[in-house]
């Protein structure tokens, strides 16, 4: 299931793809008009945090509607909506995993780290697929592209075992990490060059996890202004995201809608000699396989 | 105003300390019956958002009280309450200082940083005054203390001058940042060791800012088991309050209830040969003046 969060006539709403049309289920109108559940969760924070139950509830939704006898009153075509990010806002900081390629490690002039580095980003940088975002000249001159498989968590968990790690995983989304390099460099630690306004897209679909199965062999391609930059394949990633989960969770308690940034693969600007970095005017493009792509412009 | 946070049959409430009682004005019910205000914020989050206005609101509740002909039926005894920590859950990560005491900058081993060292904490640490916290001896064997003047964010802002910081400022409280060093150190980027549950207890008091007109100039001290530990003063910060917000804001955009640490003075348990670590049993008391004295179990 393709789940998009949107905004229709001011209010917060979320719901799946309709398949094969450009529009929206609005779940939240079908349970309040149908009546279809005893009871069904208003925020999709706390709908995620139930899992695969939760998407049985949206099914038994849509199936209502189709059944129905206005099927068409409960969709929103697209250009009806204004689109927001998968998780609008994640409940703590984007949790980031710092050089999980190795071909990326190595472009950053240094080896694959033997113990996680694990860094984060602040909430508040979120933005929706297709939006501009600032390159924020004014305190860097080094912004670079990042793109990267994000992992949104559903049922909350501390040290969770790496075999029951997938059970904690709602579904996967696009995110590009928008960095300050010079910021990132001077601070030593990263959070500040990481957490510009806008420094978050993501999008343009939460896939819950049964789209999914093998979510290490996805190819990743990020492009600015169409030129191929990252062409890698979440096959590389050195920790995948059942150890990503389990070493995580060893010392943070993770929540529902958390969202883990699985680190990016080789080709970001600082990576090209002379780097490559964004400029006002550029647009980028993520793609991940099963997922879709993520577009995001620069002003 | 001495503001706390606590929970009364359940329901999450806030108020000011009763002045000379061990007691608190639960102001939500003031208004709740008597009416006295035209709206009222039901979170303090929204309303420290609104700064000394929402401390005047305050203020107009509990004189509407005192002057009620039931004055007691608005107070709780503090032994009738579950107190929780000032702001019970940041809207984001703790935002941390790193090494913002020359002596502690020289005690971990290297100078104080050039450029401003800012690392996260998960909200979901939180833990209130007098609180038993876990010691996590199955995952660090070093683990340690740092008491802390942690300053709450009112009004939002981004790029805030630093002429204009204290205007962005709601309070402060006493904050004790538990650290894994092994973790710490490990993993390079400090989150993870910053992270453990309970590893962020906070309180007892949110002091507002007009109570508390020079914020650095303040005694902090931390006892290990009644034995002092660190014995520092606000005034030896190398970076002020103000100049913390001007800078961190020029990257991140604060919210109401952002929460900065502001760093920790000499006497941490690693600065000691052989180290003093922390274990089961032990009890801190972090004591910041006109604050309080925040105590912390550890089991």
């Amino acid at each position: 299931m393709k789940l998009l969060s949107f905004r229709f006539q001011g209010e917060e709403r979320f719901g799946p793809k309709v398949k094969k049309e450009e529009a929206v289920w609005d779940v939240l109108a079908i349970q309040e008009q149908l009546e279809v559940l005893p009871e069904f969760p208003e925020k999709l924070i706390d709908g995620v945090s139930q899992g695969m139950e939760f998407v049985e509830q949206i099914r038994k939704l849509t199936e209502a509607a189709v059944q129905s006898e206005t099927p068409e009153q409960f969709k929103h075509s697209f250009s009806e909506i204004e689109w927001q990010a998968p998780v609008p806002r994640p409940p703590k900081n984007f949790i980031c995993i710092g050089k999980n390629y190795a071909d990326h490690a190595e472009e950053m002039g240094g080896q694959a780290p033997t113990d996680m580095v694990v860094f984060t980003k602040a909430p508040n940088t979120v933005a929706a697929d297709e939006e501009t975002v600032p390159v924020h000249a004014d305190i860097t001159d080094s912004y670079d592209y990042e793109g990267e498989l994000a992992v949104v968590i559903g049922k909350a968990g501390h040290k969770i075992p790496k075999q029951l790690a997938y059970d904690h995983v709602f579904g996967y989304t696009i995110a590009l990490d928008l960095t300050a390099r010079d910021l990132q460099e001077k601070h030593q630690q990263y959070f500040l060059g990481k957490s510009l306004p806008g420094s978050c897209p993501m999008g343009p679909y939460l896939v819950t996890k049964d789209e999914i199965p093998q979510s290490q062999n996805l190819s990743l391609v990020t492009k600015v202004n169409d030129e191929v930059r990252q062409n890698g394949n979440t096959e590389n990633m050195i920790r995948r995201v059942d150890e990503l989960i389990a070493e995580i969770s060893k010392s943070v308690a993770l929540e529902p809608g958390d969202v883990i940034l699985t680190g990016t693969p080789a080709g970001v600007g600082k990576g090209f000699n002379p780097p490559k970095f964004l400029k006002a005017g550029d647009t980028i493009k993520v793609s991940i396989q099963s997922i879709g792509t993520l577009v995001t412009h620069l002003s």
